[in-house]
């Protein structure tokens, strides 16, 4: 039995072993005197993985004949159990465990008791440190605290002796663990291939044993004031997403990092002799092992909060304190975090990013929303990712049937190449197509826009040829930064998207902030909605806190000057809040004027339709607007009132419903008699089914992700669309017909290249 | 300087004290003689209340003369500041202090140093315990916690030898605070007037010294299994809404639940000497004080959740379990809680609760839903409730203002009564229509039906001769209940609504649960929902989730045998989500027919329509339905994509805009040609001014609150219809008339009796 106090004098004693000039295997065989001295125990052993074999390294009590002799392989064994499995093992009498395997050479048969702990590098078992007694006996968890210990020190030990490399380390994980899929929600398509880095770096501990236990206190205590001044900011600006999750963690980080009873055990670990980075990570390692055996959900993800906050103070006291987008990538790379801030996600480099995977994440998460304007594949809600993937792991996303292949075996690469070739394919043939208009066969000239959101996005205008830009959501801007956007950086932006466009025109759509899109600086009005989608947001918000509506409206009237400024106004739900809108504008286009300075050439006004009940007021609205664009990811939430982020609703509602086509007909049959050019923008329009059945009901005017340009444009140019027209109008005028069956049908008897 | 064991040394001589036969003045005269030894004080006094003033009743080393001489308001002086902000003093330099008053005949100029405490009895301060010092010395930590423990002991004292009685308390509390307005949102409109009760009634700690410190600990671990296990359990089925609020509590709870640090203090306040209850309190007392100084929102709302805690961990110690439900209520009662599930509010005695005031709450909340149908005005987010308001207090809802008056003054109780009179008067004139018909001026006779909910609704129809129940909402049973209603409960409930009902119909809406009315038993499907509106909810879940709507149709058709039962089905969105539903009660149908069993003589199958996108299709569903429904609140909120509980938007648009009358008059024109009776429920109806709108456009059935009906029939028996129409159909055909402003115009022309 060893003493509370017995940790602190092992510590003592390992201190001189590790500083004195012996070599690596007089240092082992120094480890096991002192372990075996200290735990009064007949036998201790280190055994180390080599050439993928755990090795008997030194030993006090066993023969000494079979130190480099007596070899395990993983899994092999009490020893090969405790490497693989990276637990301990606590047993009074060895043999009954049914993984015993007895080894005659180190003549260990008279041994009845048994405890061994891991040797963990990078979280990778590299050996396994063990002590057995004559008397069947249960270790406690003092001795077992103090071999888990001294098992850090080794770790320290062996890394600096060389006598396990990197190379060896990743080795011995993929052995353990082999080819894993990952399951998790799809949250922005797409497939991609890549090297796994972590996006907070782990941490490893490099030196195990304090010299001053008094510099190593004030380590911490200095870690733990920075570590809650970076929470106390993080809560006051979070930059993440509107979902409640984020707050909850920070929540729970707040609640941990001003827990007394966690400094005060990293501190008796310290006052026991450890550094400040090892007493960290031994509180880490225990309360896991303390929480773990609680089976219980909700402790289970506090866990999780107190890992993420452990290896952050380690980060401080340490000061590694980059993300991996400091570090730089070096090759393509698919980032693995628990959660992603827009901007952290643009602080990537853009040519090796290839994927994202999140513990968490949801679909109106601010970096899903950029992700996808990036066309970056997302994959959100993987449990356990950050416990089975380590840096630089090989990994396949398929962002499509939501699964992640970790360490891929062959197969699962083939088969990933296979898919990626015919993508490729496909889109050589869309490029062909660059340079011929969006004309169906029977003469009908589509007009094909593209949504944007980001500077670089005005690049795809030339790469697809589109007509110009649809949609320019100016929320982007407002969403990856911490703070509102300054006028002149507003400015800035909309100039040179202007200038990349060229002839081609860009329609600005004004701020679509709040409800599902809260931006840090205006939480408070936002965050205690139950309903974000119906909240406090867009053209509400704007016209709630005019000032940012004005600044705004200077900053397009500044970037446009002398040329066409198209601007639209979102979520308009009564024709006032159009006027209202339009009069902000205006007023600051009258002191442009008053003050002669240079204004755009000319001034078109549109509205969203997103809001079902505008479509009852367009006699109100039409006489007033210069365009209107139909939003109709938001249009069909509110029509069917289904969520399309709630995956139990996800594919509830057909977009070809009648309900959506005759709703749309019957704007759309308004705006031609009324001389209103209508564009419909969002993802129905991408939809090349979705597309070709706007179009049988009058639209000619799409905005689109750029993706989906080539796909429309094939589709457009093999098809006659005077039959589609007059066949719609039947279909929709009799009550229950299929659409989305009756216009397959047409699609295939007319041979129209679709999907 | 007193040191850690010292509080022990204290308590241990304060059990003599306490044990001894001796009277009250001479254990007083013991306890300051203690304390100043203990603290090597000059001086330690004890002031207590007696009148309304603060008299020193005991002191060693001022004047002895001074005892029951030296007198000071609650305010004044020292002694009198610590009583009126029952915060502790700790002063170097007493007479720097501004409130500083110096009595002469107390000899303490000599004094420098001065710490003093409050001695506190149900939250009132009913005397100051204070020591003095010559040299100037600030007091550490240790030695107020010392001060405030024996405070503690004093509370018991006193009240043991009734130097302070309850009533005495009450003044005390009534003199330091006064009236009080506090302002909150308002959940369910209404007046009430009564005593304040809480829910979770206060333990009031009686014995404070232990006898053995054993059996003390012993009674603390065994109160935390069980807290803990309430805890677990609460997580389980929490009976409450499904906003976030309340998880999060619950997982706050469960964290503090299990924290080490929390349950070591109470075991070292035991050590020291004190009972279960009074360590527990002493923690809850120190741990306020420590997070209070730390000026955080955040911390100070987990503060809130550490004193339920410690509250509920005191109640299982003391053996004090029940609510104030179970105690009973005796008089007019407001309710004061942090939360309420519904079924706990059921358990009330409806005679005597008149209202009830939470801290946290929202309009979706089941309470909220729960307690509207009761007619109980509710209002929440009442911030520092418990702090303000004690048992006992009188208190003044006003619902519809928004605000609780408490301990009100006499003006205050004038304008409440005038209000409550001539509501007293309206009632009655609305009482004297019970008899006569809906009828217009102009012949038209409007069926005014009722919503129902509760078993007790039904009652209602006799009182207010509403021709019917038009909405009988079938998850309120099941939102009260912890556990799925089996279907005996729900045939037994359906068929007493019926009897009750007699000739008159009842229209039943099987369960609308799901979403933002979530249940314990289905919550893992609907508790990440992003924007439970627009989730998976209603019909969706039931469809989703058969075998609830099959044994649902069972208990209706066996409830209504011989009967004609009308039963509809909530947020149908596309006319297959009726067959679908219809099939399955149809499916229950035939299994009675062919088992020979009774069902009814005859089923009228109905939709509501409150999803935008089936007014799209109504040509295929009227085909298939006797009967629609709208329901216009959740109609209306998709219709305008704004979510009607939150308070940015809940004024922001108009029942009466045009782009709701002209959707309304649209499905009923359709309906009048289909021959498909429509009826409108919801609040819009209920309004006397909206449903004359409604009547307008040609809807004659409305199903409103029962409250409602009285109104309604004064306001159709004052009006001629005829002209409205007329003035309606050239409103809504012009674009942007202001239909308020018109009808209201046309109203006051007529003479009709509205609002």
């Amino acid at each position: 039995m060893i003493a509370a106090s017995g940790a602190r004098e092992i510590l003592r004693r390992l201190h001189d072993v590790m500083a004195s000039k012996a070599g690596a295997q007089a240092k082992l065989n120094q480890v096991v005197a002192v372990v075996a001295e200290q735990l009064t125990s007949e036998v201790a052993s280190i055994y180390l993985l080599r050439d993928g074999v755990l090795e008997l390294y030194a030993t006090k009590g066993l023969a000494q004949d079979a130190v480099h002799v007596t070899k395990l392989a993983l899994g092999q064994g009490l020893v090969g159990t405790i490497a693989a499995s990276r637990e301990p093992l606590n047993l009074a009498e060895a043999r009954e465990h049914p993984d015993f395997a007895y080894r005659p050479e180190t003549g260990e048969d008279i041994f009845h008791s048994f405890a061994g702990v891991p040797i963990v590098r990078r979280e990778a078992s590299v050996g396994v440190l063990c002590v057995q007694h004559r008397e069947p006996r249960d270790y406690d968890d003092v001795e077992i605290e103090a071999l888990q210990t001294v098992a850090m020190v080794l770790s320290e030990l062996i890394a600096g002796a060389g006598l396990v490399d990197d190379a060896q380390v990743a080795r011995a994980r993929a052995q353990a663990t082999g080819s894993v899929r990952l399951g998790g929600l799809k949250l922005v398509d797409g497939l991609a291939r890549g090297v796994a880095v972590l996006h907070q770096p782990r941490v490893v501990v490099e030196h195990t044993v304090a010299e001053d236990v008094e510099v190593e206190r004030a380590r911490v205590y200095n870690a733990f004031i920075r570590m809650r001044e970076q929470i106390d900011k993080m809560m006051g600006q979070a930059e993440f997403s509107a979902a409640g999750d984020h707050d909850e963690i920070l929540e729970t980080y707040k609640m941990f990092a001003y827990d007394e009873g966690w400094s005060r055990r990293i501190n008796e670990a310290i006052d026991s002799g450890l550094t400040a980075e090892a007493a960290i990570q031994r509180v880490q390692q225990r309360t896991s092992a303390r929480m773990r055996s609680i089976d219980d959900p909700y402790l289970r993800e506090r866990l999780t909060d107190l890992d993420d906050l452990s290896n952050r103070l380690l980060r401080i006291v340490s000061g590694q304190l980059g993300t991996a987008a400091q570090l730089g990538l070096r090759t393509e790379t698919i980032l693995l975090a628990r959660n992603l801030g827009p901007a952290e996600l643009l602080e990537y480099d853009k040519r090796y990013l290839k994927g994202v995977v999140l513990e968490e994440g949801s679909l109106t998460a601010h970096v899903t929303i950029v992700a996808r304007a990036m066309g970056i594949p997302v994959l959100g809600r993987v449990r356990d990712l950050r416990t089975t993937i380590a840096d630089g792991d090989e990994l396949l996303l398929d962002g499509g049937a939501g699964a992640l292949f970790v360490r891929p075996s062959a197969q699962m690469l083939r088969s990933f190449e296979a898919t990626s070739a015919l993508k490729a394919k496909r889109q050589a043939e869309y490029a062909a197509l660059r340079e011929l208009p969006a004309e169906t066969l029977d003469g009908t000239r589509m007009t094909l826009l593209m949504n944007a959101g980001l500077r670089d996005d005005a690049a795809a205008l030339e790469q697809t040829n589109a007509d110009g830009i649809g949609l320019f959501r100016t929320e982007f801007q407002f969403l990856v930064a911490a703070t509102l956007p300054r006028r002149e950086r507003q400015t800035a932006l909309y100039r040179s998207i202007l200038e990349t466009a060229g002839d081609r025109p860009v329609t600005f759509r004004t701020v679509d902030i709040g409800g599902d899109k809260s931006v840090p600086y205006m939480r408070e009005e936002t965050e205690a909605e139950e309903n974000p989608a119906m909240g406090w947001r867009a053209i509400r918000l704007a016209l709630g806190r005019d000032g940012l509506m004005k600044v705004q409206a200077r900053a397009l009237l500044d970037a446009a000057a002398g040329r066409t400024l198209n601007i639209m106004f979102p979520m308009i739900s009564e024709p006032w809040e159009f006027d209202a809108a339009k009069a902000l504008v205006e007023e600051q286009r009258k002191w442009l004027e008053r003050s002669g300075r240079p204004q755009p050439a000319k001034i078109r006004y549109g509205a969203m339709l997103e809001v079902p009940a505008l479509a009852e007021c367009l006699d109100v609205l039409f006489p007033k607007i210069d365009f209107l664009s139909i939003g109709t990811n938001d249009l069909t939430q509110f029509l069917f009132a289904a969520d399309r982020a709630n995956p139990m609703l996800a594919d509830r509602y057909d977009w070809l419903s009648p309900a959506i086509l005759r709703f749309l007909r019957r704007v759309v049959r308004a705006g031609d008699a009324a001389g209103i050019p209508i564009t419909v923008c969002g993802e129905m329009g991408g939809r090349p089914l979705e597309a070709l059945a706007l179009a049988a009901i009058g639209v000619e005017r799409l905005s689109v992700t750029p993706a989906a340009i080539g796909p429309l444009k094939a589709m457009f140019r093999s098809a006659k669309l005077a039959p589609l027209r007059a066949a719609m109008t039947e279909w929709l005028d009799a009550p229950g017909v299929d659409v989305r069956e009756r216009l397959g049908g047409a699609v295939h008897a007319q041979g129209i290249i679709c999907g």
